[in-house]
């Protein structure tokens, strides 16, 4: 049979520097290189192979994950890998596991919420996975409310301790990746109860499971929630379910960098600003525009290179059909995809910069921009996930019923991203959040409150206001480009 | 725990008539009452449990859809059920099936293509199950481009028998339902050759599998085409691929009511019209259309439930959190889908009478209409589908994290609901098919010819041109609406 390679045609004509864009995409030379070198590392290892995930069973799936995840950490070690590195092998492996919780939000809240004591005793044991940590706040009832979560962490000055108890069926924690089967620990949060008086929610480490045969600690009930949407995908994690019935813990392991409660049962503040938190907010969200930007470069990498491999209709005098990459209307839905992954992964270079900068000015008590990093990041984490989630499925369709075979890697690739738009801030709450803040900038103008940052431009409205442009509508505008 | 039954506080406030309603979405109390016995047949018999499959591995949940389809047959014979009733089952039993390409599409094939003498000789046997028959029309390299398909079907005058080959790669079928697994034989779409001469693409019955041991026949080569999109959803089904090595089949099965062969090899058209075909290819959208409805009102469904139920944020002295139904959001997103689900089932119902309406035209050699009706079906299945598919996943994303989750039944209804926006005609093909037809019309405007039917407006383009609306734009419009 004839074959022809119709994608090293398209490559040959392109028409910038590919080795440069390349620099470009990875950020530096030095990060497409060590990218370059861990996704080869990972493609040649047959212990991480991928083909199969979409087919393998729920248990085999999960006992998969496990031990990809074991494995990978025993080759960050042999490897003598740097953190660079090892977060790559991570991102090739390309599983959602209890690793990522562990190490992307367990860690973080021990280090951002404890006090040096509490990362002196905790944190050696989870770097080096003695310990395995989750991080449980989402309950049955409340998810964006988080300050309507029900667990109870009732402090008892009679023996030191707090006593973590789930009152109702919605107060079950339920969501948390780690939970269902893996984690030893996590992070726990609950409503702070002393003296009968509720302080809000605050974090708490808590002991899961047994470490000699990790079954669950008296009190204590896990269990896994059930199969995700998609083949592989989200099937990969444990998430799980957990229910306290009065589970005591020493009061020294409440979080207590913001907060404290004294021996006695007294609750106070530290002079650490609580604005502390939002600098993990904002680094959480950036990783998740980086993501989008990821998910969707892969999703429109098939759907071009199908497009330009399929040919349908057009053949003329017996010659080959029209690859669809040149029907206008394949272009007019792959393309605009395409740029927005481009623009994806440089606001995300933007946004890691915000990060820096909010971080700096925080530790030096400067809260000035603190409601517009926020407006920017709610309103761009919301802004990526939902184009993206909508841009791989639009991908899947482009490749025609192709694109419904998990063999295209479509259908995982949408299954495993579309809880983004929800999970982090719901993509809704968060457009809410942005327009009550730009609706409040719009209020003060003329307090003489000055705004700043990417809302600069609202303080030049009486000059903006006097601006027209010529364009009377999309029509003309298109005329306009025809003409010239 | 303390339990309160939010949704029948909601139920009680209905504003209607609930039971009329019922009628009215059923279609006539007759029809309601049907399906409610059925429903209630399917529900209690713990044989059709469905709670298990986006749980099961491909395999048992393959051989559990055999089961089931082969219990269905069994108890439609036992308890004598109506070709209605029969159909009822299948839509509760809600699974995708081969015998949905049994019955659906081989034996109407076979009835609408088949002459009088094919009739006799192949439906009894299919009636019965004791051949079990799918469509195999696209290619792996053409679906929308059927014209392009590349199986030939070639005549030897010698033997009297066509040669069925699959001359390349992209040559293969590959999709069709019950191929992979089950089919004894098919309706197979391949290039008619006779003496050196292309007469395009016609229908052939072909026997694929040993009745005896369900063996391939020599020459032939079968397969499953691997997992699709979701869990459950349409890996019930066996969509498969098929490969001819110069498989020979007697003359006289090829499907010869619009045209055929003789015994000479001589081509000729019968009498039939052509245009016939296209009455099958209106009745199969006008199914999808009324599915459409059918998918969107059981996603719809759910959500509101679930909005009701739900409560977040809004908690006045400790009393109960708002209902999510209650927030403006919810119900931008919520209420037109609720709205469009009705709006479907009556242009289904509609769509139902323009298919008896042209069948009987086409039986008078009346060709009138069938332009605008393919338009009307074209378009109506693209948007009907789109909106749906849609639709389920803006559903799911209402009820947050929860409709990630298999047991919210959201990821099932939408991974086997989506190809719907691909099969039976892409979705963009079809609406540049509409495009293309209206184009037309508007250019013929003034040459005497009066459009029909759904586009008779545009014969009056004359009036319309004179007529003007008052409203400005939509703030102008809402304006109104506050004042008044």
């Amino acid at each position: 049979m004839e074959r022809v390679d119709y994608l090293s045609d398209e490559r040959k004509r392109a028409q910038f520097d590919v080795d440069a864009m390349k620099y470009v995409w990875a950020g530096s030379r030095h990060a497409f290189e060590v990218s370059d070198r861990i996704s080869k590392l990972v493609a040649s290892d047959p212990a991480f192979r991928k083909d199969d995930r979409t087919m393998l069973p729920r248990k085999e799936l999960f006992k998969n994950t496990i031990r990809k995840a074991t494995y990978s950490w025993k080759r960050i070690i042999e490897l003598r890998l740097s953190e660079e590195e090892a977060a790559k092998l991570r991102f090739y492996v390309d599983e959602p596991a209890f690793t990522d919780l562990h190490w992307g939000m367990f860690i973080p809240a021990i280090k951002g919420q404890g006090t040096d004591e509490q990362h002196q005793k905790w944190l050696p044991f989870a770097y080096k996975m003695q310990i395995i940590g989750c991080y449980a706040q989402t309950e049955l009832g409340h998810g964006s409310n988080v300050q309507g979560l029900e667990t109870t962490a009732t402090f008892n000055p009679k023996t030191d301790e707090f006593i973590l108890h789930s009152p109702t069926l919605t107060s079950s924690k339920w969501w948390p990746g780690g939970l269902g089967k893996v984690s030893t620990h996590a992070v726990v949060y609950a409503r702070l109860i002393t003296d009968g008086k509720d302080h809000g929610v605050h974090g708490f480490i808590v002991q899961l499971r047994n470490l000699e045969d990790h079954s669950p600690l008296p009190g204590i009930t896990l269990g896994d929630i059930g199969t995700k949407f998609g083949n592989g995908a989200y099937n990969t994690m444990d998430n799980g379910v957990l229910r306290f019935d009065h589970v005591r813990i020493p009061r020294d392991q409440m979080l207590m960098r913001v907060s404290q409660v004294t021996r006695e049962g007294k609750y106070k503040q530290s002079d650490v600003p609580r604005q502390l938190v939002y600098g993990t907010m904002v680094y959480v969200r950036q990783t998740i525009v980086a993501d989008a930007s990821c998910a969707l470069s892969r999703a429109v990498c098939i759907a071009t290179r199908y497009s330009a491999v399929r040919r349908q209709f057009g053949s003329q005098n017996g010659g080959p059909e029209t690859q669809v990459i040149d029907y206008k209307t394949q272009q007019s839905r792959l393309f605009p995809l395409l740029a927005s992954a481009y623009a994806f992964r440089f606001v995300g270079e933007w946004l890691k910069w915000l990060y820096t900068d909010v971080t700096q000015k925080l530790q030096a008590n400067d809260f000035s921009t603190l409601p517009e990093v926020h407006a920017c990041t709610a309103g761009l984490k919301s802004l990526t996930t939902s184009v993206t989630a909508d841009g791989i499925e639009e991908c899947r369709k482009l490749c025609g019923g192709h694109g419904y075979l998990c063999s295209s890697g479509l259908p995982e690739l949408f299954a495993v991203y579309v809880p983004a738009c929800t999970y982090e801030g719901d993509n809704i709450v968060l457009l809410l959040q942005v327009a009550r803040f730009l609706m409040k900038t719009a209020s003060q103008l003329g307090t003489g409150k000055q705004p700043v940052g990417t809302i600069a431009y609202m303080g030049r409205i009486e000059h903006l206001m006097q601006c027209y442009s010529d364009v009377q509508n999309g029509t003309f505008f298109f005329l306009k480009i025809q003409l010239t």
